[in-house]
């Protein structure tokens, strides 16, 4: 690994899904010394925090777990208990958008890389599986490290923040691919929107279909647990 | 009032502070129908969340209160116990500095007002008195203002945010005369960072020094109850 990289400090989100575990897995295969964060944002399945404490275990990596009442505000199929997360595929943006979900991800995950004296931000967003939502997209992120510059402490001083979306032009395959080669476990994460408590997947909901395709086109068994 | 602007919704960030108190009399006065959001981010002082509730009620509008465990992230005299408020004033950005405070704070009221169809948010930064903070700026501001069009279901269709900053540009003392002719009562807001449970004020930190020196330049006698 690059000198100048070794164990600089960086803040990796980690949903406890199959991407974000990737995104780990390369942000250490790159020399960082990683944080992840989770954030506890309402969404109906807990599982997938569950899922988030197993992979940064299994990475033995500091793991904060942040609570936001976000399903306050309501608008989402993963934090409204009115609105149901559909079992076919959609058009346009789907229900399971959350409002400004990644833009609060990134924002915390800014603070605590200014507590952490970190420069470097990963989040597993993906604009080719997840076209459909505006805060996966490159521009959108060009936005917020233009953003984070302006609004913080270190970066008002000359400091310069990096946000790391090493899969967004990745296929689900080549994330697969990419995952199983630096040994992330698969069965320890969670995509579904609609997993049970003990986190086995519904088979049918967009993100299942993503992931179960994702599998086959990489050639690679799915060790999904569904139920 | 403009017949465009009445009746339209806005989110207004409530702190239950002097500034945000002037921020959502203003917001009212130019006619916006005014949900306030304040943020339960683990601040020592809940006093602060008792004066936005009172705020809001006297005002007649919807008040929500998001949890955000921003303690678990530290950093800040706000939110770390261990970090003292200082009763003297200091140089620099000042440990009261809550990292990327104001990005997570417009962040949930981005997703707000998508819920609610909202294109205007309102929030009292004040870059004259607080221009150690970073993301009190102009500057901040318009960068926020370009993510919301990229972060969101409603940007990327067209619809146009505005992030108002009525107050950017004011002394304390003007603030507190724009307040005072707009009928707001500031006995029941609380600006002190180490208010005490019935919303005291210290009278020796930052933000209550500035407060005071207020309503002496703006000659309006000063309301807040000391300890």
């Amino acid at each position: 690994m690059p000198e100048t990289i070794a164990n600089k400090p960086a803040v990796v989100l980690l949903s406890g899904g199959l991407d974000s575990a990737t995104t780990l897995a390369l942000a250490r295969a790159q020399g960082f010394a990683c944080h992840a964060l989770s954030l506890d944002y309402g969404q109906r399945h807990n599982a997938e925090l569950a899922a988030a404490h197993r992979i940064a275990q299994a990475a033995n990596v500091e793991h904060k777990v942040v609570l936001i009442g976000m399903n306050a505000i309501g608008g989402s199929a993963l934090t409204d208990a009115a609105i149901a997360v559909p079992d076919h595929a959609t058009d346009g943006i789907p229900v399971t958008y959350v409002p400004a979900r990644n833009t609060v991800f990134l924002s915390l995950a800014l603070g605590w890389a200014e507590v952490l004296g970190a420069w470097d931000i990963f989040i597993g967003v993906n604009a080719v599986d997840y076209s459909g939502y505006p805060d996966c997209r490159p521009g959108y992120i060009a936005a917020f490290q233009r953003l984070a510059q302006l609004a913080t402490k270190g970066g008002v001083e000359g400091g310069e923040f990096h946000i790391h979306t090493p899969l967004i032009e990745l296929s689900k395959a080549d994330i697969i691919r990419t995952g199983t080669r630096l040994g992330v476990d698969y069965a320890d994460t969670v995509s579904c929107y609609a997993a049970d408590r003990d986190g086995r997947a519904c088979g049918v909901c967009d993100a299942c279909r993503l992931r179960a395709a994702g599998f086959k086109a990489a050639g690679i068994p799915d060790p999904t647990r569904y139920r």
